[in-house]
């Protein structure tokens, strides 16, 4: 006799699968829609969701643990040189924060201000931080006063507030996380070492774990930060052809600390202004990682950030208990040897969702090494591991080499990842000698351009209105040439990279 | 002949290390004016500094490193636990912070609001987070729907802002630094011991980690959380008589659920709304290790917090070469052993500062352990080690010895403290059987005061009034008894804790 109510448990358990699946598919082509891809891969993957409030955005406990990943690596660079850390408020009074005439232009159209507290209209209203100058360097005035005070060099972790017309998830969004570390040097050469180093430490960060190849420069004047004399970005090239600012490292000279007075006397009893750079890393970092290294299956994290490194995924159906046991096992092998990867080992066991499901998942969460176990493996004593990078084949291995080759295929991986992006970098930067050249690539592939540029800030904006691509930087080690520039064909002393930014 | 020069600079040096030792031990005394002391030695110690809107503050690096090894403790414990970390936005929509009454009501008073954002005014005005609940739970609604999706448990590290008439640092301060754990479960049960879990984990972290002791338990009805059905704290007994709320766990049962529609599919594919609980511990908890534990010299800190955990001390003057080769020689061999203690191995080497001077300085930053090395300890192959905790005997080591000892005594140092808190708690503990002996105790040592109460609102305030006294807690296992009010004299089912609050 049929077992009716059996049946139709089985019927339904089966249509939700199907329609599980279904729904893991339904992601855009990255190819076809970068841009929906990016938004419906950030939903799907529950890295993050909106806020209520306009432009904010909600850190998921998966895109948080990879910035958790970013942190704990930085950190400890930040710490070795010799910097430390601290915690400024949150709110700016609007008096203090207008005395930099450069920076106050460069971000009061873009503040948020309270203007009640405690249920009272404030005299002299707050601005939530859109960046810590002001409030730290007023400390910086009081705490400075010899040569023996300095280098004064303070990090800090903290959320900032940029009200942005235009927001989208991790690259633009109104509040979103950051260090921001600040120098106070006695001599101009030392400030401008911290700034090199903070550009630098930023691209290790970027190279060894976010595998994204970039390039160190200096920005035009009109791209610098308000009140930088020198503003020194990593730019990454992500596919589409878009240039993304990823992070900033500034040569801030005396400009605030003689807006704030900020003096030491030197070792020769005089007074003199302190010399100071400021250098910030967002989760927009997040953003680059997504666009950098996805693809139409989802994420693909580099194992050095992935919150999850390994997934085991069981084959159910017969002897599940022996299949569970043997999952375990290789988990236990795995978590009691210490890794030098942070995320962690799971065994997918949710047998509400089906095998060819939680495969798709772990492909859309980008964890880089996935182990199989069924009945075949368990006789064989062995294990089948795939790799989510796309390049690398399958491979059965011995169940007693489990622990020892996964540490090694995880550097792989990282290794890989970077190597990949180095070449897509390569292969997308071109020279270009005249508009025609330049546009025609700006219309095509885009991409980063090389050209000679007089430096002019209305060749700098024609070129944009006419491209989209604006000025991105030049070269630290850039040669002074005897050239023309693409546009007005002027003298043009040094070959600029352009690009459209995100 | 006499060298003038040399003598003039000669007198001058001494002249600024006596202004200095003088400006050292300008530290008002603990016993005298506790207010006066807690404020100077935070200025003093470095550890904080005031910002510039009202009640902020600037938690300067030796503060801050003492936070972060909390955090580090505390995180961990966090995520064992099976909870996740997030990041929830600043900006809570004024429409939405309205929506559970009890919380708005107990709020409201105490936000600041953003009505201007990028130059525009804003329909809906922000409320900077006090706390949470709001902005968490609307996301809670939308992510949970089925039993599958229980518990959920996220905990965020962050900045929140609550207007305070009166601010003191680190203990009640317009912004301060937090983590806020929310947990959404199926059954009031599970929630419930989630709260439990909150508060016991706190107590961990105070008894292991700043060495105080205190005492959970449940507050009265109208010192609980704005929205909470129950509020566990652990209370902390200070020098000076007054108790510190120092962190809190809440039921919230399903007032919040309720508000905002957080319900999710039963086994049974019913309905229900979430049961559920909040957490949270401060930057307050700093305010509670300075005064638990500081003296007249200073700081005093535990061990397992300490930023340095040991300081060496040259005694220079001839042959400095080989005294600071030693001192490095000993760093050497700590640094080089992996230590339980976070803290770091200083020398103490600023030779603008006299002996005295840095002695002083270690005391007053509350260093636990101080290493001094002179020639003798150098001809002798030992050190001179002396400790931070009072009571405990100056003692000669043998150099091959340091780094195994210098761990016990860390140890050592770490479970003193406890026993000491211990101590102090249970001899400042007092039982009150009528108002007489209450006010008694009030004016004269102060201290946690046992006594019974009817728990009418009325008698609650009109012991404040009488005495400053509030009600503290209700021990979690108090007995059910048939007592009287100390009060008003009728029936009262339980004992309670009564004392200052600070």
């Amino acid at each position: 006799m049929i077992d009716w109510n059996k049946m139709i448990k089985m019927l339904l358990l089966e249509r939700i699968k199907i329609m599980e699946e279904v729904k893991n598919k339904r992601l855009a082509k990255k190819s076809e829609d970068i841009s929906k891809w990016y938004l419906e891969l950030i939903e799907q993957a529950k890295l993050a969701d909106y806020g209520p409030a306009k432009g904010t955005m909600i850190i998921r406990p998966y895109g948080y643990a990879i910035w958790e990943n970013v942190v704990s690596a930085m950190d400890k660079m930040i710490k070795d040189s010799g910097a430390v850390n601290g915690y400024f408020p949150l709110f700016i009074p609007n008096s203090l924060f207008s005395k930099e005439k450069d920076h106050v232009a460069g971000f009061a159209p873009e503040t948020a201000v309270v203007t009640y507290g405690g249920g009272e209209k404030l005299k002299d209203p707050l601005v939530v931080r859109p960046t810590s100058e002001m409030i730290m360097y007023e400390s910086y005035a009081k705490w400075i006063s010899s040569w023996r005070d300095l280098p004064m060099i303070i990090n800090q972790w903290n959320n900032v507030v940029r009200w942005e017309k235009r927001t989208y998830p991790f690259l633009r969004t109104t509040e979103f996380l950051w260090q921001e570390g600040h120098g106070a040097h006695a001599t101009h050469e030392e400030s401008w070492e911290r700034t090199i180093w903070g550009v630098e430490m930023y691209k290790k960060i970027y190279q060894d774990y976010f595998a994204l190849d970039g390039l160190i420069g200096r920005k035009s004047e009109s791209e610098r930060f308000a009140g930088a004399i020198d503003t020194l970005p990593y730019e990454i090239l992500v596919e589409g052809g878009k240039v993304l600012q990823s992070c900033t490292s500034h040569d801030l000279g005396q400009n605030f600390s003689k807006a704030l007075g900020i003096s030491f006397q030197d070792k020769d009893g005089k007074s003199e202004f302190v010399w100071q750079n400021s250098w910030g890393f967002s989760t927009r970092s997040i953003g680059a990682l997504i666009l950098g290294h996805g693809d139409d299956k989802g994420l693909v994290l580099p194992p050095k950030l992935a919150p999850v490194r390994i997934t085991i995924l069981p084959i159910l159906g017969k002897d599940d208990k022996m299949v569970l046991d043997y999952c375990q096992k290789i988990k236990d092998f795995l978590d009691s040897e210490k890794s030098e990867f942070p995320g962690k080992v799971e065994v997918s066991l949710d047998d509400t969702k089906s095998y060819g499901f939680r495969v798709n998942e772990s492909e859309l969460l980008g964890i880089p090494i996935k182990i199989t176990v069924g009945l075949k493996e368990i006789e064989d004593e062995t294990v089948s591991v795939g790799f989510r990078l796309s390049g690398m084949e399958k491979i059965t291995c011995k169940l007693e080499d489990v622990s020892k080759n996964t540490e090694k295929w995880l550097e792989e991986i990282q290794k890989k990842m970077f190597t990949n992006s180095q070449e897509f970098l390569q292969k997308n930067t071109y020279s270009a000698k005249d508009m025609d050249e330049f546009a025609s690539i700006m219309k095509t592939t885009k991409g980063l351009i090389k050209a000679y540029w007089c430096e002019g800030k209305t060749c700098e904006s024609n070129i944009k209105e006419a491209t989209t691509a604006s000025t991105r930087l030049k070269l630290l080690d850039a040669k002074k040439e005897d050239k023309t520039c693409v546009y007005c064909g002027k003298k043009a002393e040094y070959e600029w990279y352009f690009g459209q930014a995100y």
